[in-house]
């Protein structure tokens, strides 16, 4: 059971709602004798942090994380960080419009027939500022992998389709992602991607988006068949992600349109090093990790808080229409970068840490 | 930790491998009191069973399976339910060529250079063998749920596309499923299916397909946010299966592409119902089951054992090829179909009892 | 993997060190509905907060708890209920002495073999200032149990043995335990446990004590065989209480001494009520709570930080001697009390839910 | 969740009731590249085998072990290895008697009252033919811990008290334990056990025992704080196996008679290795192994089927009494050693595995 905790030996727990005093998270079995500070996560949760550009929400929060436990002279125990953000612009005259309607295409209907109660103030627990928590924990997975792997150990994420606009992935530029407003690795595109994002804005409505989420260095061996395959704990990574509809691995969805021999990617060795043709398996065979690069993809849909007036129905069971005002991305997609990225370096080291035990004790 | 475990509540831990002596499983958490029998789970277990057309592997297995726990005059007792299948049509020497050498697309690599050590008869652990234990538990479990929910609840997988042949959605017919080779649900694209399928056979190749498993019946409230998400274990439910590459709930990958009117389905109460006028949601609204139908489609990936030649290395680090004969199925994705629904029954019925522990004690 | 989480619906997650700035728990798995509030929670902690007797260490906290999420108009809403202790009375200059001497019978030593680094101040994490944390989770579960058994669940702690002192359990009193000094439900012995104390005070030196928590009112059929038994989980649950060495259930080591008939509790009914001659079993058979009080003792080791000099050896290998001062309980046994009777309503909930699941769904 | 699975890494999941088909169990997690074969596992089960003297039961079960899978070549592949035991001398005939009445001091009552169904024959899953599957999984830990520690790691236990007869400790011979019908370690005392026994067994009674278990050669660091503790995990191992009802770690609750300076162990370098002048922590200090013994003791109360006529009532509701014939062990404490033998093993290797995981990767 883990309703609120991610992981199996790195493990996380987060807590908070969108308008209490505080968000934050626990990090469970992180391994001692690792340098970190607070610098290290704000780094991490300033990406994520909103109000940054037009395309994003216009809510004020510094997202400032403060370290509660966990390390002692600057280095991790091995015992429980504990780590806190409080929320500052909470605005909840915002939200007397939700209190008591159901957003469609949100969770207020759910929450309600689940629980029987519910936090109707910006979302309470269903809002995405959890994932501020995800955050802060995926630095700390970052950090202990560097330090164990090196410096070859690498994860970029960025936006490959916004709404009904792709980009050509051959002009992925891993400098450039972080250079615009929307994550996105092609610069080619920007221009036209504005241009839509502002219409899809002015419009009052809002659109979805693909992340791509690539990790180089990761070591061969992790991945524990047949229920802690490494795709399936990515998979379920990403899809605990709010708004995430789809996931794919490699080729993923598109893998069903190949032959067995389009698919299937050739093995070669060059010297001492093992080399793969292509990457349609993005660097999972049997749930295992290759020592390919891991790509991952995921679709997170348009916001369901838009102006555009909707039917819907209220608590007492009244039919109704709601338009939703407040503060709301365009694209929330876009802000899933860092959290697609967090939840990969969580993952691995979770994977790295569970293949040690049974494999290298 | 769940290496070879799946579940939470309703728990099943499967062991076994192609080539051994049998293959198994042990369910675990099933509520007393319900009648289940050894016909129920071999229903379910001859849908996947091999050996049922031309389209499949030619492996001769009676798939007969033994319960030797749990049962106690034709009921449950609350306690565990070993099942047992003893494999019978094991032909070792076809798997010489794969003694040393590593498939393209195949886990024979990433399984070697994780734990040292390979059972290559049959593929060992890593074959779909695996699967039938699945088929066997998700048995159980449809018989629990239609013991608590009733006839209402019902699950349905069909194979949707076929290699780069889809079908219309719209002819989906329920009945027409179990009388086809392909779990279709479109009776008109059955003979160019065939077509297709032979042709691929022919070419000593194999081709990816989609399945969609739909379940209804299902109560409101099901699934725990927010890292119990129902669609994120749905998710990890499906891209535990063999092969599979990417998962869609709902409208899935595609919902990037929606604005949000057009994605966030509508509501409104007819009568003492609640209705949706639509369900890119695939009924799952912030990870809680919303009442409406749950669609989940998945990508199978094309066979990797094919008969044409691919390039590889051998366990000695050596540059070679292969072409592997054996008997494999030209297109797993049929036999995924109902593994899909196994799956669907086991991460439902978890969920069941899971909210009923929270939130109806 | 369980790190620093308790239970398996309802779960616990601890953090904190003696000196940082803060302790606290994340309470997950929570039903929702429940009026929880801050006394509620504080009433509990003030059984155990420091400082309160001469027999307790002088060390002055108010252990003022706050309630950062989970609660929403005075209700649990079945999330996260995450809870922050700050600490006050942080005299660090006290830790000199053992920041690089491992203190006998503590924790210094082993933590710093384990990890390699260890926060000396206080003890940090090993310090059982952690044990607020459980005291304040406790106070939930308690809370839950009341609203969903009703007021008959009642769980009540006492000191039955003061270092070699014990006391007639035939004198038990509930009401007179939170009226002394030392949780001791007999009148007749309060003077000479002061007595006693006092010297053992005097000397320097510390003793050790025997709780016993009783539970009544508790529901038949609680207990999950055979790895989740009541008494495995009630045991493990005391076992992780700081300094605890042995365990008791019902007649518990002493059941070795008995014979079958002397210590089997005969069964019969009156009216329509089943009741038991004795109470040997404590409350559990098979590891299922029989409907009988539950009953458990368990030793807690006298203090490890005493002034008496002691031979040890320091961190860099050298043989030295140390001698404690700070402040210390003469006994951590007394401050025990709460602890014991918090991790008993923990359990009970634990299992009360578990039991739902799987037997009431 | 773990109703039926022991363990965090190293974990194994038992099934089967005593009079149904067979018993067996599955291990997972465990490391690859160890050799293992059925032998290693006979042997450790033929010292739990009933009807080796005419102190235990008379029931003639070989016990007979078939591996299922997880070994390859004669070692493990890191997959999970199914082990079945044929039940065998099934006489379900003797079981007439307790159908439908509740044996005092036995799960009848309970497991009836929770699950509202229950195998009677032989006690169905209650019965204590549950451990042969313990014995198994332990006898591959044990094989595994031989492996990566060596042959100083070394597990023995003995049965130290006998009803009302205790030993001399100080007689304590490893070899002498497995020369006699009793497990008992003094050679002294066996002369008056036996005739002790045998007059308990005479008069129709049972009775109890204390079962000592020590480990030596396993290394400092084992043990996760907080609520992984070692001694936590061992204490709920302990506890797990039928009619346990107390457990001591170390001094245990005798440790609630010590003053501080007489329970703490003080330390002292010999050479380049660490000492400890005594050993009250029982090898465990905060919850972790200090490279001294790991040392417990747990009480296995009488025998609950006794041939004495004993007060009960019927699962109609109606007070009557009840004399258990059948073959029963007068007492069941002494077949617990090879138990408690193989739960140290498990409870060992699954931390010494997650140590590892978390501190040395």
């Amino acid at each position: 059971m883990s309703f609120n905790t991610f992981g199996k030996i790195f493990r996380f727990t987060t807590w908070g709602e969108s308008h209490g005093p505080a968000i934050g998270c626990v990090v469970d079995g992180c391994p001692p004798n690792i340098s970190i500070n607070e610098t290290d996560i704000q780094i991490e949760l300033n990406k994520r942090k909103p109000g940054q550009s037009k395309f994003t929400t216009q809510r004020k929060e510094d997202d400032k994380v403060n370290i509660l436990s966990g390390i002692f002279g600057g280095k991790t125990t091995g015992t429980p960080i504990s780590m806190i953000i409080y929320n500052k612009d909470v605005r909840s005259r915002d939200y007397e419009t939700i209190k008591n309607k159901f957003r469609p295409g949100h969770a207020d209907y759910t929450y309600f027939k689940k629980y029987g109660i519910r936090d109707f103030k910006g979302g309470g627990r269903q809002s995405a500022r959890e994932t501020a928590s995800r955050v802060a924990a995926g630095a700390i997975a970052k950090k202990v992998l560097e330090n164990k792997i090196g410096k070859k150990y690498k994860v970029v994420g960025a936006v490959t389709q916004l709404g009904i606009l792709g980009c050509d992935e051959k002009n992925w530029n891993d400098k450039f992602i972080s250079k615009n407003s929307f994550f996105c690795p092609d610069k080619s595109v920007i221009k036209i991607w504005e241009k839509y994002l502002l219409s899809i804005r002015k419009a009052g409505s809002s659109c979805g988006a693909i992340i791509q989420v690539r990790a180089s260095g990761v070591p061969i061996g992790l991945g524990a068949p047949i229920y802690s395959k490494l795709d399936m704990d990515l998979a379920s990574a990403m899809m605990s992600i709010n708004a995430v509809k789809g996931v794919n691995i490699g080729s993923g969805m598109n893998a069903a349109q190949l032959t067995g021999e389009q698919n299937s990617d050739e093995i070669y060795n060059k010297g001492k090093k093992t080399r793969f043709k292509s990457n349609n398996a993005g660097g999972i065979l049997g749930g295992i990790s290759s020592g390919q690069d891991i790509i991952i993809s995921f679709a997170v849909k348009p916001t369901s808080s838009i102006l555009v007036t909707r039917k819907t129905i209220d608590k007492f069971g009244k039919n109704t229409s709601i338009s939703v005002k407040g503060r709301h991305d365009p694209c929330v997609g876009i802000r899933a970068v860092p959290i697609g990225e967090a939840m990969m370096h969580c993952v691995i080291l979770d994977h790295y840490l569970m293949h040690n035990a049974q494999c290298n004790s």
